[in-house]
């Protein structure tokens, strides 16, 4: 057994955008054991969009990211030592042991998971948290029925890419928005969506509007800002906006609403939701993502970063979209 | 019975405000009924909000009011004739026969209502379809528990008076939002909601914030623009809102949403609506409106403009927050 654990924290808010000087690498040494401890080697970490927003100490669902600590998130792992009967080592879990090489725990918080049929690293992904906040939103919020169009913006990521193909699954006409000419080769070649819109052409209203000739029935915003002005404009009367993410305006930019009076005019709803706050419906949701995934009918894509050192960077490029994909920092 | 029909049509379109140039009074020879007609008298004209939507020439919930016809509108008013067995001399009704004195049906688009206990006025205010819109969108959208708090703008007004009356009845805490000390008055001590915010003193969203100490649960506007802004700050988690008219931005003001991330951090749902479109909640709201009244305990104000000479500046007038409570023309 190694004697370190390494961590990185928080150390600093961030003024606009955030940088790597708000972050830190410390080396702790792993203390034993406690009676009923577990002791998990962390294989993945997760790096998700809402964690730029808790690294603000301002008002929101959850409450900011505390300075000094390890950065929480999303982790995937195996057992390496137990004092616990209900785990043992060789035990894969998925649990939020945070940006770490290894997490302890009395076993709350943590979930056994079955590495053999889905690879441990989509339990972050399609058969985690971002696939169970597609499955919530499609389903609870958008409500599409065959034959609508659904659009969704960050439509190769983790959320994204499970909303389109899900909506195909529906019987839908699946419209994706993304950003470069690779990733919409993605959406419409790899994952099955009838068309990809690139909002860094410049002319997104003009291309979504092409690209949903019947208009959009339903849309999943990832993005907030113009991409959400952009898709109010070609709703359908009687539209449905799940609002997920608003990752145009973490860093603080006045992120403002263009043209609300289509609120009234096309009669739409709009819903923002956390999914956390919806836990009655993850086992069903993780129980049909996890079926397709091992089937091979839900198809996803990971960007990896390698080694703990470079969680940093690889988080603030994906604020950026520069990953592609689901994005992990891999720690073996 | 007189030979003429004065009618007033629109014809010209608002370039910004709407202006009495865009109405213009004409007289026309009252033609013999066909067999199966009937004539109406016109007593009351209805002048609504969303009148000043449909002189525009853009794409709506309802087509454009045309160019050179008589506005459209609902009235209230006596049958003077008839060769239509369904419908006698002296019955009162409610129908859509627009800015004249008279109208011509075979029956289509009227209702027969009782005046007796409920005047025939209110049948174009709270027990007609300003009732109807206050009671669907509070009822189906804002669902408003006990103990909650309820917000309303244009809270002395035809739909917001019924709001705030109707969320006290529920249990609520009810809270209106009116233009001026006059208007917040009447709120308070006639309506008996539990406070009125003057938007027009200057600090609104203070003055919210004091009047809901716990936060707003439901918000029903009827205005938009800063006024929405001002409402979603003080938005509990999960709040709802009902957008039910976007008055501040009928002269095409460019009404941007300052804050619309606060839909995904306080997890709000927001929806637009028109009450036309859920004629299957009519008759149970018209029902018990019209019991409400009839017994004293949903109170209303009405502002009545003489002659339909009147009717382009009472309404001009209305858009500008002059009137004080239901704006109607009568013509008798």
């Amino acid at each position: 057994m190694p004697e370190t654990n390494h961590q990185i924290l928080l150390v600093s808010r961030p003024k606009g955008a955030a940088t790597a000087a708000n972050f830190r690498m410390v080396a702790v040494p792993l203390a034993p054991l406690a009676e009923g401890e577990v002791r998990v080697r962390n294989h993945f970490l997760s790096l998700d969009p809402y964690m730029r927003g808790r690294m603000n100490d301002r008002k929101s669902y959850a409450p900011p990211q505390a300075l000094g600590e390890v950065m929480q998130g999303g982790t995937v792992g195996e057992v390496v030592e137990s004092r616990n009967p209900a785990w043992r080592p060789g035990d894969t879990v998925v649990a939020m042991f945070g940006w770490q090489e290894y997490g302890v725990s009395d076993g709350s918080g943590m979930r056994k998971v079955d590495a053999t049929k889905v690879p441990l690293s989509a339990y972050l992904g399609a058969v985690g948290m971002p696939g169970v906040t597609a499955w919530y939103g499609l389903h609870r919020i958008c409500g599409p029925r065959a034959g609508e169009t659904v659009a969704v913006s960050a439509a190769s990521g983790a959320v994204g890419s499970v909303v389109g193909q899900l909506a195909k699954r529906l019987g839908c006409r699946a419209v994706g928005i993304a950003g470069g000419p690779e990733k919409c080769r993605y959406v419409v070649e790899k994952l099955g969506l009838d068309a990809c819109v690139d909002h860094k052409a410049g002319r997104l209203e003009a291309d979504l509007g092409a690209a949903a000739p019947d208009g959009i029935d339903a849309y999943f915003d990832n993005v907030g800002g113009t991409v959400l002005d952009a898709a109010m404009l070609s709703m359908n009367a009687h539209g449905r906006i799940a609002i997920c993410g608003a990752i145009a305006g973490y860093d603080g930019q006045p992120l403002r609403m263009a043209n609300p009076t289509l609120i009234l005019t096309s009669r739409l709803r709009i819903e923002g939701f956390i999914v956390s706050e919806h836990m009655e419906d993850w086992s069903a949701a993780l129980e049909e993502l996890g079926g397709l995934v091992a089937a091979g009918d839900l198809k996803f894509r990971e960007s990896v970063a390698l080694g703990l050192m470079s969680a940093p960077e690889a988080f603030l490029g994906m604020l950026k979209g520069r990953n592609f994909g689901k994005q992990l920092v891999t720690l073996i």
